[in-house]
C-alpha cells in the first residue's frame, strides 16, 4: 500500500504520497462495483440491431476522478519547490475531463458516424494534455535541478505511452470498432489500469522519496515553507 | 481560436486566455451532443399530459463547466496582481453552481408549483452571485489602479446583463410559462451563448492582453511571483 | 442565518463564514427535492421480492457537497494562521468522497453481500477522514495558540460522534438491516442533518468570530496577507 510506503517528510512528499495511495483505491472501488454487476448496462451494437454489447461507464468514473490525480502527481514531480503555471494545470485538468467526457460519448453512442464523431474530439483533447505535458510542464521542470528533470521525463514517457494504449484499445474493442472481443479489451484495459495506477505509482513514490532525500540531505536548501516542521 | 491569439506573458494571463479559450470548446462539445440528438429527452408538459417538449438537459452540463470558469476569469480580471478573497469567490462559486443545480430541477419537474418553486429559489442564488460580483470583487477591483476597475466594471456589467436573458427566456419558453416556441428559446439561448462565450472571451482576452502590455512596458511593477522568467 | 451573523474581517474569517452559511442552503435545497417527491426511487427490498422500499438518493447529493465544505470549514478551525498540509486536506477530502460515494452505492444495492460489502468500503473510507482529522489537523491545531487547538478538539469532536451516527442509522434503517422503520430512519437523519449543519455551523461561526476578536485585539499578530485593508 503505497499510502504505508510513502513518506511525508514534506509538504510536497505528502501530497504526492496521497494522490498515488488514492488513485488504485479509487480504481479497485471501481472495479469491485463492475465486479459486482453494477457499473454497466447492456446498449444495442447498432441502432434497431438486436445484437447487444455491455458498456462498462464505471470505467468513465474511475477515470474522471483518478486521471486528473495522476496529472496532478505529474505537476508536482515537475515542479518540488512550489506549483507554478496554475493556468497550465487548470487547462491540462480540462482537457483531461473533456477526453474522459467524451470517451464516455464515444461509448455511449450507438449511431455509427456519431461514436466515431466524439471518438475525435477525445483524442484532440488528449493532445491538448500531452501539449501541457511536453511543453508547460517540461519548461517548469528545466528550470529545477537536473535529476528532477529526467525523473520528470521518465514519468511523463510512461504516462504518454500508456495512456496512448486505452484510445487504442477502446477503438477497437467492443465500444469502438469490434475487432478485439469484449473478454480481450476487458483484460488488456485492466492490465493497463494496473501498470499505469500501482506499478507507476510506486515507482513515482520512490522516485520522489530519493529526491526528498537529497533535498534533506541539504544538497538544496528548499523553502522553509514547503518544510514541515520536525 | 482563443488560445492561439491569447498570450501567456504573465501567470495571471496564462490562467485568464486557458479560462477563456476552454469555455467555447466546452460549450461546442456540449452542442455537438444536443446537435446528434443526445442530451435531451422528452418530458410531460404537464402531470397526466399527453402533450410533451423537449428537455435539453445538455445545457445545464455546459453551464455547470462553463460559468463557474467565466466568474473565475471575472475574479482574475478583478485581481490582477494576485487572487484575494478565497472566501468571497469560494462562496460565488458555490451559488452559481446552485442557480445552475436548481434551474435545472425548475427544467425537469412536471408539478406546476414544484417548478416555479425552483425557479425562484435558482434566482435567489443568482442574487447571490450578483452580490459577490458587485460588493466584494469591485470592492478588491478599487484597490488596483483605475485601469484595472474600469475594465472590470465593464466586464461585470456585461455578463451580468447577459446572464439575465437566461432565466428571463427559459421562464418564457417551453420548460416555463411556454409563451415562447421551443425553436424561439432554443435560438435565443444559442444566440445569449455565442456572445457570452466567444464574444465575451474575445474581449476580455483582448483587454487583458492590454492591461499586461502596460504592466509589462513598466508603467507599474507586478511581483515578481506572478512574472514568468523570461 | 449564519451568512448575516458570520464577521467578515479577516480573509480567513470571510471563507469560514461562506462555507458554514453555504451547507444549510444547500441541504434545504435537496430537502426541498425531497419533500416534492423528486430525488427518491422505489428500489425492490430484496431482487426479485415484490416489497419495495423509499432510498432517498438526494441525501447523497446533499452529503457530496456539504461533507467536503465542513471538512474544510475544519481545517480552517485547525490553522487559522493559513491552512498548510495541502495534500492531507486532499486526502480527506478524497475519503471523504468516497465514504459518500460508497455509501451511495450501499443504498443502491439490492443484493445482500454486495450492499454489505459497500457498507465497509465506506467505514474504511470514514476511518480515513478521522485519520486525518485526529491526527494531521491536530498537530497543526496543536501548533497555533491555546484556543485554537482547543476549539479544534471541540468541534472535530461534536463532528465525529454526529457523523457516526450516520453509518449506524443508515445501518439499522430501511436502506440496510431494516430494523428501524422508514419513518424513524428519515426523522433521525433530518435531526442529525440539523444539528450537525444548522447548530453546528452557529457555534462554529460564534468560536471562530471570538477567536478573530482576540487576535484583532492585538494578543497575536496575524500576518499582513490574512487581513483585510480596512
Amino acid at each position: 500500500m503505497i499510502l504505508a510506503i510513502g513518506k511525508r517528510r514534506t509538504g510536497h512528499e505528502e501530497a504526492h504520497t496521497v494522490i498515488h495511495g488514492i488513485v488504485p483505491i479509487i480504481a479497485a472501488c471501481l472495479y469491485l462495483l463492475m465486479a459486482t454487476g453494477q457499473g454497466s448496462i447492456l446498449l444495442p451494437v447498432l441502432p434497431d440491431s438486436a445484437a447487444t454489447r455491455i458498456f462498462y461507464y464505471a470505467r468513465y468514473i474511475d477515470w474522471t476522478f483518478t486521471t486528473p490525480l495522476l496529472l496532478m502527481g505529474l505537476a508536482y514531480t515537475s515542479m518540488p519547490s512550489g506549483l507554478r503555471r496554475g493556468g497550465a494545470i487548470l487547462g491540462m485538468m480540462l482537457a483531461d475531463v473533456m477526453m474522459i467526457a467524451t470517451a464516455l460519448a464515444f461509448g455511449a453512442s450507438v449511431v455509427e458516424w456519431v461514436k466515431w464523431t466524439w471518438f475525435i474530439v477525445s483524442c484532440v483533447a488528449f493532445l491538448g494534455v500531452y501539449y501541457v505535458m511536453w511543453v508547460a510542464l517540461l519548461e517548469e521542470a528545466g528550470r529545477e535541478r537536473g535529476e528532477v528533470r529526467s525523473v520528470y521525463v521518465r514519468n511523463a514517457a510512461i504516462l504518454s505511452v500508456l495512456w496512448f494504449l486505452y484510445p487504442v484499445i477502446l477503438g477497437l474493442g467492443t465500444d469502438g470498432a469490434g475487432v478485439l472481443s469484449s473478454t480481450t479489451s476487458v483484460a488488456l484495459i485492466a492490465i493497463i489500469d494496473l501498470v499505469s495506477k500501482v506499478a507507476y505509482g510506486l515507482m513515482s513514490t520512490v522516485s520522489t522519496g530519493k529526491l526528498v532525500d537529497q533535498d534533506l540531505a541539504g544538497e538544496r536548501p528548499i523553502p522553509a515553507s514547503l518544510r514541515r516542521a520536525a
